[in-house]
């Protein structure tokens, strides 16, 4: 089943900044239909995809990845900005649109063979998703699949994720 | 039905400073049966708690506040720190040991009258808490319920809270 995901988000323009048109989620979030439709549609774009544990990023990335993994019977791994995550970490820098960023993972948050599923709510550049990928092989751990709730496509973003499979749940052509 | 939840939780000395035990509560996450037995029992907490919403602070708040909203068909309100959220915000300020922070909550994120229920990962001095609360009576809104998966129980967070009931799901004597 298919649903009309793309009518629970709100677009507010110049946000962050003058000319960009910022995909606002929290009205998905807020709603009990648009909610239970987006953890729905997640759980069709896993089915058939066999993994042992979902990871996300910090924040936004928390918000789909624990209920999906909660109804998939899987465990969650958050991926945290520095300095947040109390064990022993493996950290990945990549690049913005100007300077670079730096994502850390608990080096045993995950075990060398496991698969994993990468869920998050927007997928632009595609630099965080890079990241992720990155310390999960680093970890020896294989990514099975990438999911994220809105991809803007004219930021050719599957373009970095090489042959791992990639749905985006709504899309925009932004760029 | 009562779960150990405690056993899922790992006790990192000296961080993020010294004298510090911090209660890493990853280790539930990434654990199937953990992460089940947690958002179980923040439903069997809510049991009997009428409400409308369920609002959650960034990030940790994130991590346990969607699941419970979509297993029990509400929707989840996001507050925020300053500048994340794209929409009118209404903000509130709350002191730290050193310097004071600042929430956001969209104005329109919740309607005059509804009834919240505020989830967290941990209370300590319940400072966030208490200014999330402030923001959604701001609003109009009754706060029925807070429940956070461990309690800081030498904090005594819960004179702040007034009249409004308080669960604690794991319990430790720090302070």
């Amino acid at each position: 089943m298919s649903y009309d995901l793309d009518k629970y988000i709100r677009s507010i323009p110049d946000f962050p900044k003058e000319g960009i048109n910022f995909r606002d989620i929290t009205t998905l979030l807020k709603d009990p239909e648009g909610l239970n439709e987006a953890i729905k549609s997640f759980e069709e774009a896993l089915d058939g995809t066999e993994f042992d544990v979902v990871v996300g990023p910090e924040a936004r990335g928390f918000l789909f990845g624990v209920p999906v993994a909660y109804n998939l019977g899987k465990g969650f791994v958050p991926v945290r900005k520095p300095g947040k995550l109390p064990g022993k970490t493996i950290s990945q820098s990549y690049d913005l649109e100007y300077g670079t960023n730096e994502i850390e993972i608990h080096e045993d948050a995950i075990e060398p063979g496991q698969r994993v599923v990468i869920i998050d709510d927007l997928m632009a550049t595609g630099g965080t998703v890079e990241a992720i990928i990155k310390l999960c092989e680093r970890i020896g751990a294989k990514v099975e699949k990438v999911v994220c709730l809105i991809e803007l496509e004219g930021f050719d973003a599957k373009s970095k994720l090489g042959d791992i499979p990639f749905k985006g749940l709504i899309k925009y052509p932004d760029a």
